[in-house]
């Protein structure tokens, strides 16, 4: 997907690409083909449908759309929250190296805590492999020395395996003399923060939305567009067609969004742009330690990648 | 319940099982009977209905639609809250496990936090037991000492127990000097937060949504459903009981969801996988000691077990 | 208020203690009234009401449906976060009995303490009585030695005052040198905790909802539902007492249970159970402590006591 | 506004003081007019009127009062919010009163730290002219020194200024060598939570709701409202002025209400009571200190005087 | 925009800055031609469209209104949030300067503490240059010596450069023996403060609302108001184009207003005073150093300038 600048008004109804349309596209076919029977029949067998009012429509829509606005809420807070998570990651990894060029005693710091560094450098990549469940060694390699590598990949979970390593680090620089007791404190309340960030992504990716939730919505949705053909075809006529694939696109594209975000974590068009963060994520370490910025050629405007 | 992949959109209309469907069966059976009853009344006994519309339906419809809204949420919050409970009980044994074997002064720290990690590994077995009104013994028994399991089992709360029993530990760790007076800080704002998981487990238990929302709601979902057909009738025709059916499924089937939910810690299909996390946990702690990881067979792709 | 298990889906429609239909009886019995008085005029009388049509009032319906829904969400918020702070009473509680046990030098840990823990045990009987405006004299000289209770009788707030004599037991263990300075710092983290408990529910009993809205949805309700009847008659006939009297009980219902969640530190039935609570965290605390568990033939299931 | 103890349902009905319906007298009595304009055109014009349904009004009724719902919402949580910073408040001072009396060395506590706290206790009262613009001189010299009240008058943000003072109070303490390094940390806590409260009002204070939102849903409201007895006249004849006035009412009160409440420090009927609050806290404070207390004659059962 | 007090309710009808009607202008003469084109097309080619009734708009119109008001929530909890971040910038920034003038040793602790104020003062300027992708050179040179200057745009993240020069100031200042080991927990909290609120903003920014979002909500909007004259021809005739209009300004100027606020950084008219809030932060800093407040002139009322 590429970056998209903000769209007028007018081309924004015709986008395609990071829309749900293409997705949608084939069910919205078939509520026009039931349609047009709907239309069909109307006219010569009048009898069998005279009798089908929009009011139970009218009564199911409100009811649909007050439980769409809660899993469309529902599936947000999970995307946001997710969203929230990485850039907590982003606040503690800053915050560490911060702390240990300021708070570790050594004549060239940004030396001193490089291994350090490459270690936090090394963690978004590694929680992004585990929550999209791919293979994390070559991003681990091109990062990390070959023992760290070799126990984060023997260990089941990953990102906290790089996090004891880094914690490990720490304990010797305060054997070593270099750091203070209370210095540990700080650099303690930010592990802990790492691994509450880890555990809450975590945490979303094995807890989806309650199953029966999804199913009931959906059902609801499924069957109430391809009803409603037949409940709109006496009051508009001709028109149903146009008005049951609005009427069907609003409601099964806002199930569809919800169900992209609901795993944020996903790789669907509108799912968190998790390579894009990694990297910015590394690249803004490396902009604290003074050096030059590589990364910068895909740093994004926004993070709309992928 | 078996392990579930993302399903087809058109599979998802016919799940069966994790659905409130089995559940409600019989009660949309009744919901039919009374629509066919409707629908050969108003053939013969015309006069009784005929007055009948729709219009005090969409009137309580709407009104019910916002009330099983905030339900909805209501029991959806208690849910996720208990969900983010366990995950922060992964979060701080974690932090736990990890502080011990780095700011705890040993040659071997593995084998020293030993006993510190068991009892973390029983404490979330024990909060299950504890959730559900269950028999801890042979789950304490299977990971602690004996004497432990006694003191734990003669105590009423016994999660809390475990963690007085890890917070001595840490007092004689001190005592003998291998751990310095800022290190004991890190470890109780650890302890504290278990002591947040607990006593916030133990609030969602012991209370749940006030009695008068529940039987409210209850009333007037059923009411209504049991009320519609004679409202259809007059409308829609022999067309009554699909609809009558459809619409009392949406609403019945959201009041169910939301019962399950509301206490999430039991043992209903949609409820929290309580078993399957607790091992996880145990998995993610032996995990960071650097154990072979034996409870694996059971890792679920997402916690929808039991 | 008795215990009350799961009810069957059958028996909750029949549920009489504990749901707000005993209040609203009355008030249900005048829609009735003016149900049957708006049947009679429009057999005879019809000229004055063949006007009155259901739109105005599905147009309020709707919006009252709305704005109901907001002060139920605004009500049900002021119980829950009254019930979180209660929780968070018996969390601090229990850390610092926790610690205390663990951080204060002692031979004997449990004897040594109990002073401090009976300080804890009685704060939450005072905190409930200063809620409810009741005497918890009978209360703290259940718990306290004399001169303790004397000092708390003595002040205006009694809770903070119990607070105050735990702080100072231990700043005469730091002078007695049981305690280190970092250790200090724990206690004073739970100590400005259950701060944060008392003035929070100060807080919610002192500033109900802007008094504004309550009588605001008030009148609405009340001139909606008498009103409804005449609105109804037109379409539904004899039917109307049935429906004016649902309608009417759905939104006062709602109205009622939101006035009663409101305060939750209340006496209503659908309030928070303070006693039950109070007792559940001095027994907590006892029980932390090892003590054999004297109040708990009480120990309820769930808190619906009183 | 006098104190009020929770009214019975039907004197609700009839509340004057407190409600927004005297502020909306004479834009009730233009829709009443509009109505009666209404009903007589529709009797003798009946060509312009006949063509207009009520069908756009339940379309723009439905989409009114979520948006209304939205803003109310919004107003209600800066509320909410406010009142919150003002309870943390309370909060905060009484764990700065209470530290002071533990942790600072001193043979009598309670005449030592006098100075602190009475900072302390003009804190509220010079926040409470900050946020509603008025001269904080009379307040402050009835509390503190001259010299500190000289020193708060010439700067601008003169709560800062206090705290600014409480904590050169506790840097002399420390070098006096009266307070341990450790404490000090405590006591920053506690300082830091009461420049969170201070920027949090002057946060809500100077930033109001989106002044489009504002605009665009007053004018909706109006414009409906003013319309809405064409609308009825045609179904409902001459109870139009009642109906149409009915639903002003509903409508306009709402936005009323929002409007008061988006800035809650101000000094309409249903703001805070930031008088009686800062008061409050003043006399909370003396309290700890074993004060007698006297401005105890305008404690209120609940915050709802000025 | 020029500061506005509080309208009254009538000049709140007519106000145009600061409405989004301006930029609405054009989209509403659109559907004013197509509500005439609708009128006349009625009155003469009737067949085509009798059949149109208002049925589907009102089952569209109330879907519509749930899911704007979705997309409402979401964009103004974006612009609330940065608010609040801004906001605890000023009370982080206010902590750091009390506490360097407090805990740091030193006979005159006003001169001595303003390198360390200065890169405070320049921080909320480094970030709004950022987040609005503008040149920070200007305004970092007035208020840095050249050196600061030239590290902070050699780098990419600014505001976190100057974050770490402060670091590096406290770090001299131990080194310097000027600042005890406990007083750098203190700041260190503060620190990681500003690193949540640098991280916070930059997440809002380089994380719109999903895009499927924004054009699924756009298109419905538009095409609703696209049709919605044909529907109301039928049932209000000639008195079309008034309310085709009025509804869609209800629409659309809710979209408008949830698409400014979406991107709480930017220069829309009612986006976040960036520039204001800037120089209030660097007014309260001098304040508390006790600076004559030299950029009083610009200090907002309300904080609506830009």
């Amino acid at each position: 997907m590429i970056v998209r600048p903000r769209l007028h008004w007018f081309r924004m109804l015709l986008a395609w690409h990071g829309s749900v349309l293409p997705q949608l596209l084939s069910r919205l076919m078939l509520v026009l083909a039931i349609s047009i029977v709907a239309v069909a029949a109307h006219d010569h067998i009048l009898k069998l449908t005279v009798n089908m009012s929009t009011v139970p429509f009218s009564l199911i829509g409100i009811a649909l759309a007050v439980f769409l606005g809660f899993r469309n809420s529902a599936s947000y807070d999970r995307y946001w929250e997710g969203r929230k998570l990485w850039g907590q990651m982003l606040n503690e990894t800053r915050s560490l190296v911060r702390e240990s060029l300021t708070l570790v005693q050594s004549d060239d710091p940004r030396a001193h805590v490089r291994p350090f560094a490459e270690l936090l450098c090394a963690l978004p990549h590694a929680l992004r492999h585990q929550l999209r469940h791919t293979d994390p060694r070559a991003d681990l390699e091109a990062r990390l020395p070959r023992d760290v590598v070799e126990r984060a990949m023997a260990s089941r979970y990953r990102p906290m395996t790089l996090l004891q390593c880094a914690s490990e680090w720490l304990r010797n620089e305060v054997r070593a003399g270099h750091v203070d007791g209370y210095a540990v404190l700080a650099f303690e309340r930010n592990f802990n923060g790492l691994s509450d960030v880890i555990g809450g992504c975590e945490r979303i990716v094995s807890t989806p939305l309650p199953f029966a939730y999804t199913v009931m919505i959906h059902r609801t949705v499924y069957f109430f567009c391809a009803l409603l053909p037949f409940g709109l075809v006496d009051s508009i006529g001709a028109l149903t067609p146009i008005f049951a694939v609005f009427v069907a696109y609003a409601f099964m594209a806002h199930e569809a969004i919800a169900s992209q975000l609901e795993d944020p974590f996903g790789t669907d068009e509108n799912d968190l742009a998790l390579n894009a963060m990694s990297e910015s994520i590394e690249a803004a370490l490396h902009d604290l330690l003074g050096d030059p910025t590589t990364p910068a050629a895909r740093e994004p405007e926004q993070f709309i990648f992928d």
